[in-house]
């Protein structure tokens, strides 16, 4: 039943706040310690849970508790645990609890940012909190950074600068429908599926990007590129941006970013990087052979809220250039209009939404609590039990790695010499599936070649030796 | 100095973070108490807390405690207060502390939405509770709802829609760039600056956006938008989409959805309704006619992140046909391919990022604590205090309401006889900053037929009506 002591107010009361919220982070606490026991995968049906919810809402008050009740007995049997040790599917998706706490700060205080003048330390905190981010990772001072939610959201708004640029602003007049010669994005054919979904919301539409050839090592080919900027401009069309990947999300390929500048360098094409998971490796300073090149670049994403801890959704956009995205992003509404928008960044104009979260708030907390060294030594962590899981995996045929693997992510095939194509396939997913079936590892399959590989992508937060050394036993058990 | 215990793994520890956690609910706990002690506003100078920070990140863990004092000591005095009760300015941004709690577990749990499987509950629960609301609002079966971040993601999304139904999902070929008639958008002089800046980030074009002019109640013409959409007919363009307001953000003006719908009936306009704040209102059926029309839009948003409670960031797009969106929204890499994706609803596809917070729980959370019924006895409470302040204001000559105020948000004027223009300008001005000066309220200046007014809008979670006649009092006090 609910306490009738809560309902003495129009709103929860901050005192009652207090008894639940202590209850929740409790819970949290719990669950954060105790996720290891839990199988980390789960076996919901769709629809299962939704049979559960009454289809009417409540009239009247049924209390916090009642959520409490639907996240034990519901909704808890129907989620995987992201957070858990043998947690190696898709990407680690880290919420570090530092980052938790800074987060827990943000909505508590309930502060919105619209302009400088509604909230000044949650502009200033950002800046600063994206330049701590920005040294830590060895860029110049050129950059300047804004928190987005997603690397899908900051490679659109790169592609809408580039357009700006290429037009010199007139896309924001006549907008892409322009009547003239159309503009042209390239990416590989190995990059991230947002990077074609935002040129197709930006209006460049998919015929109007180009999918470079890659190369052995799924790595785009800059004289492939070249060959199609030359073939767009001969055929009267318009080299507008260039996205490159560092890391691409199946196999953690580098695109050769130096080359790809020099293949690009005579004409004004765009260029714009997307490290959203791998660029948290810019941290190490071992690591950035990598992304060699990526100063002559004009934007470049990175998510904080993968591989480095900040609890989603937390991704930066750096720019050397502002006043590409502010041209065409500035509104200037009278009731935001204040004393101090000549001295002062505005975010909202830096990005598609007008009301920004104190997101800042986790990045700092992260960063504060931790410092560089120990954050650094956590991915140095991951890099290693990568190079130990790599190892063993090498020295077992018929295990293979199937490509170089220079980050935590590794792609891996059990090949018995007598199966090939179709068979093969289906040995892979019929094994991955006795895998998930434990409920001791997830995994992601992939396609490579169109043919099925598995991805081990190693970097929770919690991801020890240990959790490694038995999930490759768990993988040799499963074939056998 | 930071306590070591807490660096004995390699990410904040579990009890580590339940210890400090408990502090942050007390801190959070006690800040919403005594929120009505301290000034609404601040006096934070344009870089005076940037300065404040250090310009390189620590190399050594500070501790979470050190967050803790920047808080105190750094970022609180460079914050006003959006959830004071004395909070009047530009709309209510409410986060109800029984969505904080639903937000604290979802950023506690840490799961990621990428696909239905990724994290079952997290889809199915955000079905459920955007069709809840939809129920509250006594919106038809009709409609779909998704989760976005701000209302201006939603209108881009719901503007892309507009252009792939219109070429018959030809923009996604050829985008923008088809060389044909180019799509032009509509919209009121009115409304909200997203509604431009989303048509020139959808390629759409300043040139191609239609301003249709408003009535003496500042809602959208209707003839006059048949007149516009007539003219660029017969100029070889063609109309596209109508983005109608209902509550507009300086005066919540309503535009007339069914003499709009009619006016475009002929043609096959999309038409969106940006209900963003003033959507809250359909929880009252007595308010329900400031609306009518609304079943005849094909998509429409409404921010629960404002005058309803949730804590921001929850925008809900509501849809007629989500293959509109799917079309041209949908990725399908062989890495997020899944053995349920024809049964389930696969959100990424609804909407620009990839990725997604459990953004529902704090929703489900505000629902579940409170009932409908308690929901709308506080948006009743608001609508009364904003009657009461007008009728003080009505009878109380120089003082003026300037346009009808259906809801919770007055425009007001002190117009002593002898001030007109400029001079009266200077007026308003000097009083608001009066006002500001005591730090005792907060309001926003917005521009009228180019004159400067104020605008009132009530509708905090702790504002009750002692906070609105002091309010009425200081306004007094400050043109003495």
């Amino acid at each position: 039943m609910p306490d009738s002591a809560q309902f003495s107010s129009p709103s929860l009361d901050p005192e009652e706040f207090r008894r639940l919220a202590h209850r929740v982070v409790d819970w949290i606490a719990d669950y954060r310690r105790d996720l290891a026991k839990r199988p980390v995968t789960n076996d919901a049906h769709p629809g299962e849970l939704l049979a559960q919810l009454p289809a009417d809402p409540p009239r009247h008050p049924e209390g916090f508790e009642a959520v409490l009740r639907d996240l034990d007995e519901r909704l808890l049997p129907a989620l995987p645990h992201w957070q858990h040790p043998s947690f190696f599917a898709y990407f680690p998706s880290n919420g570090d609890l530092a980052a938790v706490l800074g987060d827990f700060l943000s909505t508590g205080i309930g502060a919105l940012g619209l302009t400088w003048q509604s909230a000044p330390a949650l502009t200033e905190l950002e800046d600063r909190a994206v330049d701590w981010l920005r040294r830590m990772c060895g860029l110049s001072d050129d950059w300047q950074g804004v928190i987005q939610d997603t690397a899908s959201t900051s490679t659109l708004i790169a592609l809408v600068a580039a357009r700006e640029r290429t037009t010199a602003h007139g896309a924001i007049t006549a907008g892409m429908q322009h009547g003239e010669a159309p503009l042209v994005v390239y990416t590989s054919a190995e990059a991230h599926s947002s990077v074609l979904k935002a040129a197709m919301i930006a209006g460049f539409g998919r015929d109007h990007v180009r999918q470079v050839r890659v190369d052995a090592h799924r790595a785009m080919d800059a004289e492939a590129l070249r060959a199609e900027t030359a073939a767009d401009l001969a055929a009267g069309r318009r080299p507008c941006a260039v996205v490159a990947t560092a890391g691409t999300t199946t196999t953690t390929a580098f695109d050769p970013l130096t080359a790809i500048a020099d293949a690009v360098a005579e004409h004004d094409i765009w260029l714009h990087v997307d490290t959203a998971m791998a660029g948290s490796a810019l941290l190490l300073p071992e690591m950035r052979t990598l992304f060699t090149g990526i100063e002559r670049a004009d934007s470049l994403v990175m998510n904080p809220h993968k591989w480095l801890g900040v609890s989603f959704d937390c991704s930066v956009l750096y720019v050397r250039d502002d006043q590409h995205l502010v041209r065409v992003m500035r509104t200037d509404p009278s009731y935001l209009r204040t004393d101090f928008d000549d001295r002062v960044k505005t975010y909202r104009d830096w990005g598609i939404a007008l009301g920004r979260r104190f997101r800042a708030l986790k990045l700092w907390s992260l960063i504060r609590t931790h410092g560089t060294e120990r954050l650094q030594a956590r991915l140095r962590r991951d890099l290693a039990n990568a190079r130990w899981l790599r190892q063993q995996i090498e020295s077992t045929p018929p295990w293979r790695v199937l490509v170089p693997s220079p980050l935590q992510t590794l792609c891996v095939r059990h090949e018995p010499p007598d199966l090939t194509g179709d068979e093969l396939d289906r040995h892979t997913l019929a094994w991955l599936d006795r895998v998930h079936a434990t409920g001791r590892a997830w995994l992601t399959p992939a396609q490579l070649d169109g043919r099925w590989m598995v991805r081990v992508s190693i970097g929770a937060l919690t991801t020890e030796r240990e959790h490694v050394a038995a999930l490759w036993q768990l993988l040799r058990a499963a074939v056998r």
